[in-house]
């Protein structure tokens, strides 16, 4: 986080009851706020600050703006064997896509597999919110979301593409392994901050206005051209999601979706597969542990090299935060407390 | 292709009568010996030559070792709903696959979405083929294979995750939209190629014996360090396919796949969508219509950038093969007629 002078550290509690204060005031019934406060203190407790707490001012704004329908409930609008088409009412995202995740493991659970698709959402916050809570609950997690147009398409100048966070899951040892990555190589926010404390990226992470691969942070802001994951594959994969999520939903495609301020009216797919429902489901958690003790015989290529799993560090993270609190920006803490 | 000088033209009929033949030579029926022919002439005639004629001499190897069980057919193992598991039996890989896609398509026409996972296969040569059928039969399709170890993980230096390509398809007007992709930035047939040439690749592809990022194949293949797209979200990727193919099929997972010579008892997924089971299925062509025509306003980033969707290309390759005949290596073409 940049600035750290500027950072304290707020309980999870404290964060919550602020948190469920500033929605019950935006029109939030109790048990939605309560929800959604859950959501926010929890992205955050896992060290998610960018889509937890650093993000619920600009949630609150967009609420305002009336783009966020605090009362708004999902509801069906075409259901076939194990697959839900839904639309989000342009409710709040992170209720809308937890009611759909939900969802999707009563179908699976049903069917052994299930789709629940969502048009007319709002931004989800964190990817990987949804694929913990269905891996908990003994579920295989596929999940998706469109964006507003952020990211060139390979060998273009102009952000047409969206850079739609994917997120895969999977039960493991009464806890959950998440992938939970977007298109783009970094964040617009990782790179901002990256931009402030003056520090390259790690690896080319954009193009500059030469067309050229950069690690100077600075130049992508500039170009508005981060690099896609893999190069072409990235912005291919991105185009994948995207149609996938209008096609399946029935809602809005990223070049629909044209103000990146607002970002709002999201098309969204969750798949799930219920572990229970497989055959070789009493020897699935055994044959994971094996995959990841193989991992773990890595040669590391240098001493301070790690060898990570996707979720690995989340629990330490969260321990500390729970611990010590959750580390904010004060600025971003005061201005939460005037919402 | 390298060596330019020996590149031969062979008609896609000429091929599949030599496929054909030799496979029935192996054992094959007549009836099967003709689909796996027809697939290894469709992957050439597309253009993906390391999957088709270049591969053949390797797949009637693995059938001689006893790797490739020619009279083996798919059983089915366990079924719940819309999720069924299958134990491939070592048969060939491009017929199991095959089978397993028309049989999720079957029960995604009964439920909306269907699963098939198949344990116990082999290497299906190209995913975009399973892609190609499935969305031109009005199906959306996502699915993987796992492989042997090629791949390292992230900060590591010995290859213990698997390249695991991954297909997703969509119908399009009357015809598909398909991405494959591996996780590795270039294949190690792609790297040889250029390596052999003389030529860099033209983004970096891996980390030479220092650590390094570096554009010139051949410090690649002596590390067997290629890099996974986007570096660290790749080789995550690799692992969550590997762990979702294994716990899907209860088969084998990649570090159980020990040889990367034969590189038999593969795991794989396979998901479809029914498009005509959606509520919006009359508006869906127009709306893929609506999002490509949008891709294409893409600025090009310099003269020569072309803005293209994933498989594109590969009507234009099909119909010059078709008109001139497959191009193949002399010396290939010559070792398969001696098969």
């Amino acid at each position: 986080m940049a600035n750290v002078e500027k950072i304290i550290r707020i309980s999870s509690d404290q964060m919550n009851a602020e948190f469920l204060r500033i929605l019950i005031k935006r029109g939030f019934t109790e048990a939605r706020a309560g929800k959604c406060a859950e959501i926010f203190t929890l992205n955050s407790l896992e060290g998610v600050y960018s889509h937890g707490v650093n993000r619920f001012p600009r949630f609150v704004k967009n609420i305002i703006e009336g783009y966020i329908k605090p009362d708004e409930v999902p509801s069906l609008v075409h259901k076939t064997g194990a697959l839900e088409q839904w639309n989000g009412n342009l409710g709040p995202g992170p209720l809308n896509a937890m009611f759909a995740t939900e969802r999707v493991t009563e179908l699976a659970q049903e069917n052994g597999i299930g789709m629940v698709a969502m048009a007319n959402t709002n931004h989800w916050m964190r990817a990987g919110t949804y694929g913990w809570k269905a891996a908990r609950k003994d579920f295989v997690f596929i999940s998706w979301t469109n964006t507003c147009p952020n990211l060139p398409a390979w060998g273009a100048k102009d952000p047409r593409l969206g850079n739609n966070p994917l997120v895969f899951a999977v039960p493991y040892n009464g806890d959950a392994i998440v992938l939970d990555f977007a298109m783009s190589q970094f964040s617009y926010g990782k790179m901002e901050s990256f931009n402030e404390e003056g520090k390259k990226l790690p690896y080319p992470g954009g193009f500059n206005n030469k067309g050229q691969l950069t690690t100077d942070p600075g130049e992508i802001l500039e170009t508005w051209r981060p690099l896609p994951i893999g190069y072409w594959k990235g912005a291919s994969l991105a185009l994948l999601l995207d149609i996938m999520a209008t096609v399946l939903s029935g809602g809005l495609s990223t070049h629909q979706i044209s103000s990146c301020v607002s970002e709002n009216s999201l098309s969204q797919v969750f798949i799930a597969i219920h572990i229970k429902s497989l055959h070789n489901f009493p020897a699935i958690d055994n044959s994971i542990k094996e995959i990841i003790e193989d991992l773990k015989k890595s040669i590391p290529e240098n001493e301070t090299a790690r060898i990570r799993y996707p979720g690995e560090n989340m629990t330490q993270i969260r321990e500390e935060n729970l611990k010590d609190g959750i580390p904010v920006n004060k600025d971003i803490w005061d201005k939460i407390l005037r919402l």
